[in-house]
Parts: C-alpha cells; sequence; structure tokens
C-alpha cells in the first residue's frame, strides 16, 4: 500500500449552521419532528428564520465537523464538499481551513447560495435540524479528485449524500478509487429519517462491500432493519458489514465484528447543553484512534470523549484541542 | 411628561461579532492591544480574518447587546444602528428584532458591507476587538426619528459613535429632542482609546449636560480625566455629570451622584469564559433598573447580575432569559 498524505479525507454536504435556543412547543407549532433533520426548501427557510429566536451562525455539516475533529486530534484531514462563493461559504471555507483541514472544493460562482442549517435546541439539549441544501445540491463526480482519496488512508462519507442529486455519484465513485488504492471507507447512516429515505441503497452499498465500516446510532440502527428489536438488528448488522460502531448515548457504544462484540463505555458529563455533533464528533474521535492503530476499545474511547466535549457546549464543533483532552484522560496517542 | 412606547431608546453601531478563541502570541504577532477595540480598515479585516482561527458569527454592537440585555429584562427597548442589507446585516436585524426589540433602521441599499468586529478571546477570558464600521459609517441624523426618541423614557448612546463620520450629529440631535421631551440621555464612555480620541468632546457633553448619566470602566475613567488617581478622577466625574456609574470587573460599581457614592458588589462567577459586553449587559441591567423606578443599589445588582450571566459564555447577548434570572436572585421587577 503506497504511503499516504492524509490519515482521513471527509465527503459530505458543507453547511453553516444557525443554532438558537428554543421551547419544544416552537417545534409542534412548527410541525418539526424533535431530534430528527428535515429537509426544506428556500421559502420554508425564510419562513423558520422569521419565525425563530436569535441565532449564531458557525460552521457545520456532518462529515465537515468530523474532519475538524479529527484535525482537533492531530489527524491529518481533508475535505470535500460544496459551498457557494457567497458570505456564509467563504465563512465555511475559513473556519474548515483555519481548523486546519486541507479542503480545496471550488465554491459555486452563481446558483442556490451556501447551504445552511437552522438547528434548534430545546431545553433538554435536543436538537432538531431543517437543512436547505442550497449550493451543496451541486456536489458531484466531477469535486472528487482521485489523487486525493488514494492519498487518504481512509474516505468518511455521510449518509446525507443520497439526499443531493449528484453527491452519491461522488461518493460512489470516491469509495471505487479509495478500494483501488487499498484504502478503507467508512460511512455514517446520519439519520433515521434519512436512513428511511435510501435504506435499499444503504443496504447495498454494505452487502456489496462498497463500505467497509458503518457508523450507527439505535434509531438508524432500527430503521435500517426495520425491527424494534435490538439484538435482531445487530446480529444483521454483523452480517452485512467487516465493522460496525453503534452508538447509544449514555449508554456508550458498541463495536461489532465478525469476531465479535465490544461494549464501550460513555463518559460522564456535568450538563448536557447541545447535542449537536455528538455522532460526528464520535466518528471524529473514533477514527482518530484508528488513524493510529488503536484497538476497539481504545477508538471508541476517543468516540465518547469527543462526544462528550461537544455536546456540553453550543455548535458542533471541539471549542477545545482534543489531542489535549485525550492526553488529559490518558488517551494520548 | 407624556406618555412613552419604550423604556430605553439605543442608538449605537450594528455590528456582527465574529468571534474565535486565540493565544496571547496572537496578538502579540498581529500588534494588538490586548482588551482594547482597534478601528481596521477592510485589507486589515481580511488580513485577520485570515490569519485567526475558526469563529461563530453573532450579533453585537455595544449599544445593540444593551438593548438586547434591556429586552431580555422584559424592558421595551429599540434601537437605531445602520447595516447593509446584505447576509449578516440581514443577521444583525433578525437577531435583534428576535429578541424584542423594536428595530426599524433602513438598511443601506449599496456602500460597504455590514459592520464586523473580530473578537479574538484569549484562554483568559478577556476579548480583543477589531472593528470594520462598514455600513455603520452611514448612520445619520436622517435615521432618528424624533417621535420615537420623543415616545422613550430613556436615551442610551454609546461612546463609538464618535467614530463614524455622521454618528455623532445623530447622537446630538436625539439628546436634543430626548430633552426637549423631558427625557434622559445615557453615554457609555465604551473604550479607554475611545475616550483617548475623542476626550474633550466626551467632557463638553457632560458638562454642557447633553448627558445625565455616564457608564464607565476604571480604564475610561482614567484615560478621560489623564490620572491615574482613582479618588482624584470620581472627583472630577462627580462634578461633571449627574449621575456616573462605574464598573470595576470583579470589584462591583460605584454609583457616583452629587449626593454620594453607593457600592455595589459583584455576582461571584464561577468561571469567565468571554468577558465580551460585560460593559454592555451591566448597563442592560442598570438601565432596567431605572426603568422600573429602582434605587441605585438595585440598579448596580441588576447590572452585576447581567455582566455575570455574559461572560459565562461566548458572545455578548445573554443566552438566558434575564427576567428570570432576576427572579430567582431575588431582584424581581
Amino acid at each position: 500500500m503506497p504511503s499516504t498524505c492524509f490519515d482521513v479525507l471527509g465527503i459530505g454536504n458543507a453547511i453553516v449552521d444557525v443554532i438558537a435556543r428554543t421551547e419544544e412547543d416552537f417545534l409542534l407549532k412548527q410541525g418539526m419532528h424533535k431530534g430528527a433533520m428535515a429537509l426544506i426548501d428556500e421559502p420554508r427557510a425564510e419562513a423558520i428564520y422569521g419565525a425563530m429566536g436569535p441565532a449564531i451562525e458557525t460552521s457545520g455539516g456532518s462529515a465537515a465537523n468530523t474532519i475538524v475533529g479529527l484535525a482537533s486530534f492531530g489527524a491529518r484531514a481533508a475535505f470535500i464538499g460544496k459551498v457557494k462563493d457567497d458570505t456564509l461559504g467563504r465563512a465555511f471555507a475559513h473556519d474548515i481551513r483555519a481548523a486546519g483541514v486541507a479542503y480545496a472544493t471550488p465554491p459555486a460562482a452563481d446558483g442556490p447560495s451556501t447551504a445552511r442549517c437552522y438547528v434548534l435546541v430545546t431545553p433538554d439539549g435536543e436538537r432538531t435540524m431543517n437543512t436547505y441544501l442550497g449550493a451543496a445540491q451541486d456536489l458531484g463526480p466531477a469535486d472528487v479528485d482521485p489523487d486525493l482519496v488514494a492519498a487518504s488512508s481512509l474516505l468518511y462519507l455521510e449518509g446525507y449524500l443520497w439526499d443531493p442529486k449528484n453527491a452519491k455519484d461522488a461518493f460512489v465513485k470516491a469509495a471505487q478509487i479509495a478500494h483501488e488504492a487499498e484504502r478503507v471507507v467508512a460511512l455514517t447512516l446520519s439519520d433515521a429519517f434519512c436512513v428511511d429515505r435510501f435504506r435499499a441503497e444503504f443496504l447495498h452499498l454494505m452487502r456489496s462491500r462498497t463500505v467497509d465500516l458503518i457508523f450507527a446510532n439505535e434509531a438508524e440502527l432500527h430503521s435500517l432493519y426495520e425491527t424494534s428489536d435490538f439484538n435482531t438488528a445487530v446480529a444483521a448488522l454483523r452480517a452485512d458489514v467487516g465493522t460496525a460502531v453503534v452508538t447509544r448515548s449514555e449508554k456508550g457504544c458498541l463495536v461489532i465484528s465478525r469476531e465479535g462484540t465490544e461494549a464501550v463505555p460513555a463518559f460522564p458529563v456535568e450538563r448536557v447543553v447541545d447535542t449537536t455533533g455528538a455522532g460526528d464528533l464520535f466518528a471524529a474521535g473514533f477514527l482518530a484512534g484508528l488513524a493510529r492503530g488503536a484497538d476497539d476499545r481504545t477508538c471508541g474511547r476517543l468516540g465518547a470523549l469527543a462526544a462528550a466535549e461537544v455536546i456540553q457546549h453550543l455548535g458542533a464543533r471541539p471549542e477545545t484541542s482534543l489531542r489535549d483532552l485525550a492526553s488529559e484522560n490518558g488517551l494520548a496517542g
């Protein structure tokens, strides 16, 4: 296997989060499904923004958050995702580069504006998301640089890429190049409703060995196999993919492979402020462990540590050096 | 005195904050004066942004923060300040209106973009600010609605208004209308370097009774009277203005009038995360007290409470209802 320039290359929707605190009844009035991600068009985006409270803007995007988390762990990280050359697009590009991530996807010169996700955080810390995909719709195979994919040890993809019209072609192209270069391909299932939209395709990706490693939370797993029985779903998952990591919030995670299952506990958290990015940062920690050849348990602990950091503040990107945090918790690389 | 529609009308620079954590040496390398506000042009803004870390965008502006704080206390609040009709300008307008503030200043259709303040927060929680005034430069007397001024019990102005070219004319016009309607006019001195730029004019505003109430921190007070002796400065202040409130960080504040001086303690704070907005929110609490006819001590305690809230998180606007916080601390109106 030739040497690499990056530990992990992520491909995902490049999104700026617009985050506001809200009460439960706002979600009800707006007909939102608490905890989920809904796709919205521009008029709906304007309507939600007009009705919601004061907000902060911060770069987001599921895979982008993961990649920024990896950089914070000290991993060599790169990202592919589409913004427009507008105010929010320039902020997205600034933030991800300033975090130490290689990001070279050319912005769209015209067309829809940079993607925005209206994130509503209820007093319990749960987030409910409404995404206007905008310029992220324009990500396509031409944005995938084959040399970059081949030069990255691991390719990380988000299930949300199935929503924009051409991004799945970019996904499949990248996975193919990665496997030709003997790289590992990982996929996060993203969201239970996203799984519901693309169940057959996600299962095909797994069974055809297009992906080697799956990240899922319990809701996504239940949605994938359309069962409410956890053990049934885990058994199916074990048969369908090389390695799967199932996150279970405060119950920690399971690392599932043909050889067995490793249960890894979560890190205790004083107060959950905003769960946005919990899954994304879990993946960051896990992949940071993989990048340095750590065992399943250490990978799981690193994931749990990064998730614990991000849910204790507003926003989906780490506010402290995850490398330092790992050292302080006896998980130095 | 005719009845009013608003407790407080604020006039100030309408600014979006771009906030990033940074190390001390970044300030040194960039030649920044720690803790101060520096005015920058657009090329310098681009250079700072290019060099600084990942950021969040959130509405700011000194007087605007105060007015939002007043609304959070349940006061009837209005704001005048100039943005451009661009992405950040629309975010500013959304945020201040969503906070319950009446805001009707027409945005500029062309010209420079909405003002941005690059706020660099060091590990000790201190903030260092670099402001590109942009569209805020265009605030002028025409933006001051005389009926709005006359219908507000108190007019609150920021010293920073002396920086844009026409805003001081708007300031003086508003103060004149307010006094004709028998309203109270308050001024914050804003920043020690701002005082240094406009010392003679600020003293004239006080001595000519254009302003009735002054907010200043210790550095601004020392700058105003060019003395390092606190008692000398306080004595001069007492002679120059009807009422003055001097904030002293963890030492609380002094409320100074001809009748005497009331020392009010600060609220204890577990951890200072970001001091941005401390002075702004102190003024909000103090004015919220004034609006309900509270005594000096209660006004000072409300100011201290609001300042304590805002320095415990990133950003210069309250993240919780200040009215509820006041109730919980035995300071309900």
